[in-house]
C-alpha cells in the first residue's frame, strides 16, 4: 500500500488556520511519548500551565489545554458553566458568535443573541443597553471573529461587567498569540483558544483559564456537568498536584503546544504582536496595490485575519485553486452571508512574516492579472 | 529558558497506556500540517477510514477518528445515542463500565448496572436473564476491561441482542489492533476506541464507528444532540463528500493514526494479533517462574493488559519506581478495589514484543531479589 503521507507537500497555510508550524514544533511532536502520569511529563505539565497563565496574563490556578480542538474549548466553557435556565448574552457578528449560541442553547442556557452586522464590531453602547435591561447570568464574545477579521472590545465590555455577578466568557482562538490579552485586568472569567492559530502548533488542544467567579459557579452546580469529558472539577484533578487519573492526556500534543509557547517567550511577546501587525499592513498596503479591498474598516481590523472582498467578476473559488494547486499557498474562503464574497487571508503565528505576505502578493497578482 | 523536551528519555511503556510508538509513528506526527480541507488531506482521510473499516470489520459509512482521547470516543457514543429517559443496561466489571455509568447518568438515562466482581469476566447467563427482564434501549460493555485485564463476551451478547431493537454500545478503547473485533458479525452499533493502546499511536484521538440502526436512532433524535462538539450529524458531514467545515480537524493526530494502521496492515492484522498472543504467554510464563500470580483466570485473560497480583509484603509503589527510575521501564497500579493488590503490565501494540517482556522479566527480577 502506498504511503500517503511521503508525498505531502509544503503549503504556505495563510488560511483562516491552521497556520504554519516552526520545525521545532513539528520535532516536539515526535519525541518519544512518556505515560500521562510520569514524573517527568508532569513537570513538562507544569511549565507549560506557567506559560499559558503568563500568555493569558492571568493568575488563575484553572489554566490548562483542553484534550481536544478550539471548539472543544468552547464546549467546555459553557457545558462548564450553563445550568439549565441560565440566561446567557451572546454577542454576535460572526459564525463564532452564530456558533455560541448553538453550543449553549443544546446545553439549556436560554440564549439572548445581541446581533451586529457580519464585518463590522461590536458597539459598546449597545451591550450597555442590552445588559441593563436584562439580567444574565453569562455574558459571551468572540475576540477575534474568525469569519469576518473583525476586532471585538473585549476590554471595554469588561470593564462595563466588572462588579456585576455576570460571567464574563470570551473566545480567544484566533487572537491568543497574535494580540495582547490580558485576562485578569479585562475581567475575563472563561477563556479558551486553540492551538493552530496565533500559537502555530498543529490544531488538537484547547487553552483554558477559569477565574475564581467561574470556578465558584461551576463548583455551586445543582447538577453534575452534563459532559464527563469536559467536567472541568475532574480535569482539575489530574492538573492539580494529585494528577488523579481522569482520561489520558495527548502527550505529545501536549509537547508541541510546550515547544510552541517556549518559541513565543523566546522571540518575546511584544515581539511577537509587533511582527503580526506588521506583516498585516504590508499585506494591507500590497493588497491595495492591487486595487483590492478590505472588508472590515480600518481601526476595526485584526492583524492576523485578513477579510478581502472579491473583485466584481472574479470567480473566488479559482483563484484559491491556482493559489493552492501552482503557488502552493493556503487561503479561506468567506462563510455564511459571505460566501463568494470574500477571501480570508490568514497571518497567523509562524505563518505571519512579510516573506510570505510579498509570495502571496506576487501569486495574486499573477492570478489576477492573467484570469 | 530551559527546553525540558531535551531532556525526555526514552521509557519503555508497559503500563496500561500510552504504548510505545513506532519510529515512523513519530515520524508521520511531524509531517508538513495541511490545511483541514486540503484537497490532498481528504484523500488521506478517506484511506484513514478505509483502515478503520478493516481493522474494525465493519461496512458502516459512519467510520470516524473523534477530535479527542478514547473518553471522548465513549462520551460520544453516549451523547449521541442517549435521549433522555432512556433505559441503558451497563454490564460493568471494572473501571470503565463504572465510568460508562457516570457519562449515561449525566445525560439523563435510567442506568441499570449488571455488576460482576472486578478481575472476573461477564456471565453470559446473567445477561440473558437482564435484558428479558427489562426493556432496554441501550446495552453497553467493555471489550478489553483496562482497569482488571479481563476479555468481555462481546461476541456472544451480540449474538443475544440479534434482531431486537436494542442498541449494542461496546468499547474497544484497549482491545482493537490487538484482538479480533467483527463489528458487522457480532451486531454492534455503536464502538469507539483509542489510538494509544494497541494502535501504538500517542493518545488523542478516538476511532468510532455507527451502524445504520445507531445512525436511525441519532437521526430519530426529538431534541440536538446536547453536545456540538462532538455531533455525529454535523460531524458526518465534514467525513462525508461534502467535506461541510464543522471543527479544524488535529491534522498531525490523523497522519499518526494513518501512519500507526498502515503499519499493522503491512504487518498484517493476523501476526499482529499472534504476536500479542505470543508475548503475553512469555510473560505469563516468565511471571510463574518469579512466583507471580495473574489476578484473572486463564480462559478471560487479555493479551495486551496483564493484571498481576502484588505478593504479600511488597510495597507495590517502590516497585514501580524502580522501575521507571533504574530500568526506565513504566507499568501500571491497580485502581479502585484493586489500589495496591496488583500491577497493570500493558504488552499493546508495538511494546508486545518478547524483547520487552524478557526486559521487563528480568528488572523485577532483580527488584523482587533485593527487596
Amino acid at each position: 500500500m502506498k504511503n500517503l503521507l511521503e508525498n505531502i507537500e509544503e503549503i504556505l497555510l495563510m488560511g483562516p488556520g491552521p497556520s504554519c508550524v516552526p520545525d521545532q514544533v513539528y520535532s516536539a511532536l515526535s519525541r518519544k511519548t512518556l505515560g500521562h502520569l510520569d514524573p517527568y511529563f508532569q513537570i513538562i505539565m507544569d511549565e507549560l500551565k506557567e506559560m499559558l497563565l503568563h500568555i493569558m496574563n492571568t493568575q488563575n490556578y484553572l489554566t490548562i489545554p483542553i484534550s481536544g480542538t478550539g471548539s472543544a474549548g468552547m464546549e467546555a466553557c459553557f457545558v462548564n458553566l450553563v445550568e439549565p435556565g441560565d440566561k446567557v448574552l451572546i454577542i454576535t457578528n460572526g459564525v463564532f458568535g452564530m456558533r455560541m449560541q448553538d453550543v449553549a442553547s443544546r446545553l439549556g442556557a436560554k440564549v439572548d443573541a445581541l446581533e451586529f452586522t457580519w464585518g463590522t464590531p461590536v458597539v459598546i453602547e449597545a451591550v450597555e443597553k442590552k445588559i441593563r435591561q436584562e439580567s444574565y447570568r453569562i455574558v459571551a464574545v468572540v475576540h477575534a471573529e474568525t469569519s469576518t477579521g473583525v476586532k471585538n472590545p473585549v476590554a471595554e465590555i469588561g470593564t462595563l461587567l466588572k462588579g456585576s455577578d455576570i460571567i464574563y466568557l470570551v473566545d480567544t482562538v484566533t487572537s491568543l498569540g497574535g494580540i495582547q490579552i490580558r485576562m485578569d485586568d479585562w475581567n475575563i472569567d472563561a477563556l479558551y483558544s486553540g492551538t493552530q492559530k496565533c500559537l502555530s502548533c498543529p490544531p488538537g488542544l484547547a487553552p483554558l483559564s477559569f477565574s475564581d467567579k467561574a470556578m465558584a459557579k461551576l463548583n455551586g452546580r445543582k447538577t453534575k456537568v452534563p459532559n464527563w469529558y469536559l467536567d472541568i472539577t475532574l480535569i482539575a484533578k489530574y492538573w492539580g498536584k494529585n494528577r488523579v487519573y481522569h482520561h489520558t492526556a495527548p502527550v505529545n500534543m501536549i509537547y508541541g503546544l510546550y515547544q510552541a509557547l517556549l518559541l513565543i517567550f523566546e522571540e518575546n511577546p511584544e515581539n511577537v504582536f509587533q511582527r503580526h501587525k506588521e506583516s498585516h499592513l504590508a499585506l494591507v498596503s500590497g493588497l491595495n496595490e492591487l486595487g483590492l479591498e478590505m472588508l472590515v474598516e480600518e481601526p476595526y481590523r485584526l492583524p492576523m485575519l485578513n477579510a478581502v472582498r472579491v473583485p466584481d467578476g472574479v470567480d473566488e473559488l479559482s483563484v484559491r485553486r491556482r493559489l493552492r494547486n501552482e503557488f502552493k499557498i493556503e487561503i479561506g474562503s468567506g462563510l455564511g452571508p459571505l460566501a463568494g464574497k470574500i477571501w480570508r487571508v490568514g497571518l497567523m503565528g509562524h505563518t505571519s512574516r512579510k516573506e510570505n505576505v510579498a509570495r502571496l502578493l506576487m501569486a495574486l497578482q499573477e492570478i489576477l492579472r492573467v484570469r
